[in-house]
């Protein structure tokens, strides 16, 4: 009685629903899959997919139910008029922490068991084991081992917590320190943007190295936050940074660009230093954030 | 008559002169150095190096002068007695790119070829080859050529331009872009600082995983600045990280911390959405830096 061991429903079909649906399929896992455009579900079946014709019915067809749609919302909407005793859910929509936690009551009360994902990747990155992409999950640890060898084949499955808000809150947490890094790069960009003699495809190279190098640093952060010790191993410290970024501040105003993407930082830098923690890395930042 | 070949002076002996000190002493070289407050040179003595007296002295020793002094300023201070006729000056000194272009017409009036700088390492990594150091040079390639055995000691040689500016421009964007990148590693890591089940030390390698992995996405700014198309190989566009913008800032806010060091960059890119550039990446942002 274990025919639905490696088969599962999919609900939502767009870049990534369907990435994760050609993945399912060339996998050799039986897929029924339900779109709410109902032309974007056809196209797959010609690769075997079922059509369910409404949600609800996709959602009896299987135990495995994952959801891959816009937002919580439209989860919520989704599975309005599905019934979910016995079932095991797991949404693969971008949302936060507290819409995880959520959702994974709101499946509880309707007899489900719930796993939260955080997809990190791109669609063509899904089902290809080289390109690094994973999930992180939150929830239900048993629903996860119980379904690895499936929910393994779009990406690696990394579990970080029973609290179903965790998927949400590392995806988020890796997601804005991109932006950071990527705000820098377009300061970079921008400071060299008027210097005809500069190239940026020449100068990309540079400054991935550059970056790359320096993620490093990230260790010694982490180090200060969990030992409460923000001084050990410090090779350029507060207040030499601090003079450094004056040099910065004066080149974004000689090129004649903005320095708003930079300014924040640099600013909390200072008043970690003014409160008198020049001989600190920049740990003491993290602290100045919470409210 | 060719015995000031590998001989060299270097003035200043703070941290990032007395490791380029090291390193020239242990290649061999003889080193002439001078220093304000003359207790630092003296440590140098046992080791090899001759001490001068003032810095004009020091300068008088040797064809080939090294400066790492404090900021541009000092360099101006130190070398204010000095005879610089028929000298090749090399300033290791951080700066701007404007305080590198006056500083090499201010050499050539007094006579010398100038090289301008920039020390993309600290201390320790100088003299270690597979340290990953580096010194962007602009200014006099032909300085650079004649001493390059002498210049390759404390780290890799990379001449970015005659524009002695250039320098100080590339070292400035890389620490800026680096600025930036640590600006989202603090935000990251405020978003789990509440959290007692999320270790920061655990966190980090899937952090730096992340931002290595990530850093790639510089080629395809820099292919867009320089096509001019910011649209071509697009698979996140605006309008995709617009609403991924929006699950980041919710999230700050549910986990109770500032966005003060991301909302620059969400606010430039919804700028640019307004605008209607939604089907394009992030490279249009640059342009809205620029004054
Ligand atoms: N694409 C990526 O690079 C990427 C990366 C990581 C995570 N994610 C996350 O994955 C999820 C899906 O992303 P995507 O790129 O596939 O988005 P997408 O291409 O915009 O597709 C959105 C999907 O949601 C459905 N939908 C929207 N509102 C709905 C509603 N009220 N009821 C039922 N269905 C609804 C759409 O159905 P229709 O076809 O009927 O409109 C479509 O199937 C998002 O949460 C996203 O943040 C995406
Ligand atoms: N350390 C790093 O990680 C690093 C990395 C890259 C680039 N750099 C750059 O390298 C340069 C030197 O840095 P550092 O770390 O060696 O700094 P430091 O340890 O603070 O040393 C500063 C040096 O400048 C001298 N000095 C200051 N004002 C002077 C003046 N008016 N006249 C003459 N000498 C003066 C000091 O002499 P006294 O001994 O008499 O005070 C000392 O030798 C700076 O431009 C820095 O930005 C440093």
């Amino acid at each position: 009685m274990n025919d639905n061991t490696s088969g599962l429903t999919l609900l939502g079909l767009g870049a990534m629903g369907t990435a994760l649906a050609q993945a399912w399929l060339t996998a050799g896992h039986r897929l029924t899959v339900w779109n709410r455009t109902p032309g974007r579900a056809e196209a797959l079946a010609g690769r075997g997919a079922r059509i369910a014709g409404s949600a609800a019915e996709a959602v009896a067809a299987n135990r495995l139910v994952v959801t891959c749609l816009l937002d919580d919302a439209s989860v919520g909407e989704a599975l309005d008029g599905a019934d979910l005793t016995g079932k095991d859910l797991v949404n693969l929509t971008t949302g936060t922490p507290g819409q995880g936690r959520a959702r994974a009551a709101w499946a509880a009360e309707r007899g489900a068991r719930f796993l939260d994902g955080g997809v990190m990747a791109v669609p063509p990155m899904i089902g290809a084991p080289e390109s690094g992409a994973f999930i992180f999950y939150s929830g239900s640890r048993d629903l996860l081992d119980e379904h690895r060898d499936t929910l393994a084949v779009p990406a690696r499955p990394v579990h970080v917590g029973e609290d179903a808000g965790y998927a949400a809150l590392q995806d988020v947490a890796l997601l804005s320190a991109m932006t950071g890094m990527f705000a820098g790069v377009t300061h970079a960009f921008a400071l060299l943007r008027r210097e005809k003699d500069i190239s940026p495809k020449e100068f990309a190279p540079t400054l991935v190295a550059w970056l790359t190098a320096m993620t490093s640093y990230t260790y010694g952060i982490a180090d200060h936050l969990e030992s409460g010790d923000y001084t050990r191993n410090v090779t350029s410290n507060l207040a030499m940074m601090v003079e450094g970024n004056a040099t910065m501040l004066r080149t974004a105003e000689e090129q004649g660009i903005s320095a708003e993407l930079i300014t924040p930082f640099t600013t909390l830098m200072e008043r970690r230093l003014a409160d008198g923690h020049g001989d600190e890395g920049t740990a003491g930042v993290v602290d100045l954030l919470l409210r």
